[in-house]
């Protein structure tokens, strides 16, 4: 197990009905919140309305960003740091799933930043302080809502850049799986695919002796497995929507990763499929895992994957190795294709043409100490075994 | 799953190495502080002299409470209180297992507390404020290096009370593996049952629906089964020390017990044990839990033993139920005998003669709300079974 330091700050309130903390909690750092959401779903289902009503009987006063895009864009950061500045704002709270939250979190930081803030998503270090976030989920997937992460695209640049910094942790979450209910299932299939990627990332790494997070990551990917199909078939499955939410926030707020190293692999590549291609980022994950899987199974990897075979999918542990690696990413592939994902790139319309420059965009950063290093090489044959 | 707040802010300095952090970490709290460990072993490993080096070089001055009992004593806590009102120290630095984090965290709200320590203890409500703690740990068992929790003894009541607040959740603690190479296998041992038992406590619910904390306190149970033999065979083996010493901090911070409910049932009864016979509190605890699996083991708890047996003890599925539950049981007690733990409560030189005392003592406040609802009668009859 390699060194570590944790911290995981949020606080999270859990569970049907927690809204009505949001008051309290919010009054605690200030007078006034910038309210970030999307495409005004929250303004039919009611989340809106609970949360501005919590707002006012706590004497909070609040502007408002909405709009924001699924994948969300340099140009609403710019949007809500105005919004800050000229309403001086003491918090921000992003309701949503993890476009909003990430959204904010840039705003957050950006309305401290003195210079443009596409600078910052670049360039984290110049990050020195961030407005405090509260956020209320709606869509379990990215676990924005717990850590310290955020992707900002910049269309005009074909570029979704992720940035990272202790400052960006939300203050506290509020969690209702209720929140969820109203959730597509398209958009639920898409969800848990990257939640599984997450836990995929921390969990294939060449690092020996990490047990106890491994095992966890194998206890997330059993709980996504088990529930995402549920959440599907019966939106309104509170124990279904409640293990799914948990689940996205722990698989990404360091747990299973604290101890381990290594750089994430398929989120890179995906990356770039959703900067040219706009495509939903859960969607092109569980396009291109399975065909990772495949590429990065080898004689040295071989172990990682028989673990994952019996440990998940319960594989019988009688079986040839390779045949329990090979069996575990069929099993993997059929999982999202049960739950409905398309399973080539053409069918989310990506074809061969950018292929090429995409996977350069991919390395541009380095996968040298991915699970398997991969160059713009490797990642082009995986874009295309995707085809 | 049920509605849930979670809060885990002690920020953790896990490796090797660590310590090294120890003058950064107390310099922002202040500049003096009290130093609180035990029978004086971290003198002879070395462990003291590398805390008290950091300490000098950040410039934090501090003054020393040592001798904290294994079972830390009401009478210590008195005599630390004595200390940081004499000194005005800004925080407290246990060096030690759980009895001296404990220890530190009574003293820690008592410096705040006008009236006798053993109040606030008999009644948490009364914490207002604590003083900041930042633990150094040396043995993996209690996980009071990243909870609320303490346990306090009052010899000349015979009582040993648990304490729980917010506030004595540390504020870091430095988690280094290689300062339980020193620790004895017969502590080893102890210290693995601990941890073992602070997972059955949360596992063990009649909860519906929280699988993702059950799967991941399963994760944990296999991580204590797998290294806790290899730490006494081999006691510098980093790799189970750090499994374990990881595993003990987060079997007790709420991780696996957000979203269930339910009391503890054998902790209640062994703090009985220990208060009345001082015994090692991991060694009660092992002595008893197979006795208590088997009295609550009924048809109503049945599944929970079979999920147990199956997904800790990877016991053959296509068996009968009740089979399976017993295996199960069978398994936890032979595992437990081969840590070398003693397996009666004779061993450890518990007869008849305080039985019923303990018993009623054991329900005082209540355990209608365990996995198995107990009396002091089921706690008698427990308890004769383990004689």
């Amino acid at each position: 197990m390699n060194n570590f330091n944790y911290s995981i700050p949020t606080k999270v309130y859990f569970g049907k009905g927690k809204i009505k903390k949001l008051g309290e909690i919010a009054k605690a750092y200030g007078e006034k919140a910038l309210l970030v959401y999307g495409g005004g779903s929250i303004k039919s289902n009611g989340i809106y309305d609970a949360a501005v009503e919590k707002l006012k009987e706590a004497g909070v006063q609040y502007v408002e960003l909405s709009g924001v895009e699924p994948n969300p864009r340099i140009t609403s950061v710019e949007a809500g740091v105005k919004l800050c500045r000229e309403n001086k704002v003491d918090m921000i709270i992003p309701i949503g799933g993890g476009s909003t939250i990430d959204c904010a979190k840039a705003i957050a930081a950006a309305a401290y930043y003195e210079g443009n803030p596409w600078d910052i998503v670049q360039d984290c270090s110049k990050i020195t302080k961030a407005l405090p976030i509260i956020s209320i989920l709606t869509l379990a997937a990215t676990g924005s809502e717990m850590d310290a992460f955020a992707v900002i695209s910049n269309m005009e640049r074909n570029e979704k850049l992720g940035m990272g910094h202790d400052l960006l942790k939300p203050q506290a979450s509020i969690l209702d799986p209720e929140y969820t209910f109203t959730v597509s299932k398209y958009q639920t299939a898409a969800g848990t695919a990257d939640i599984m990627s997450h836990i995929f990332e921390a969990y294939f790494t060449t690092d020996e002796g990490a047990y106890l997070p491994d095992r966890m990551a194998e206890a997330m990917l059993k709980t996504c497995i088990k529930y995402g199909p549920i959440a599907m078939e019966n939106p309104e499955n509170y124990e279904a929507r409640a293990n799914l939410m948990w689940t996205s926030s722990l698989a990404i707020n360091g747990l299973i990763s604290f101890g381990k190293t290594g750089e994430w692999s398929v989120h890179g590549m995906e990356h770039e499929l959703s900067a040219f291609y706009d495509i939903t980022h859960g969607v092109g994950l569980a396009i291109l895992t399975p065909h990772w899987m495949r590429y990065v199974l080898n004689d040295n990897t071989l172990n990682k994957f028989v673990e994952y075979g019996i440990n998940v999918w319960d594989i019988d542990k009688s079986l040839d190795k390779k045949e329990i690696a090979n069996f575990a990413i069929d099993k993997t592939a059929e999982f999202f294709k049960k739950m409905g994902i398309p399973t080539t790139l053409r069918e989310v319309g990506i074809n061969e043409e950018k292929l090429e420059v995409m996977a350069q965009q991919a390395v541009r950063f380095g996968m040298e100490d991915c699970f398997v290093p991969l160059t713009a090489e490797d990642v082009l044959n995986i874009f295309k075994d995707a085809l």
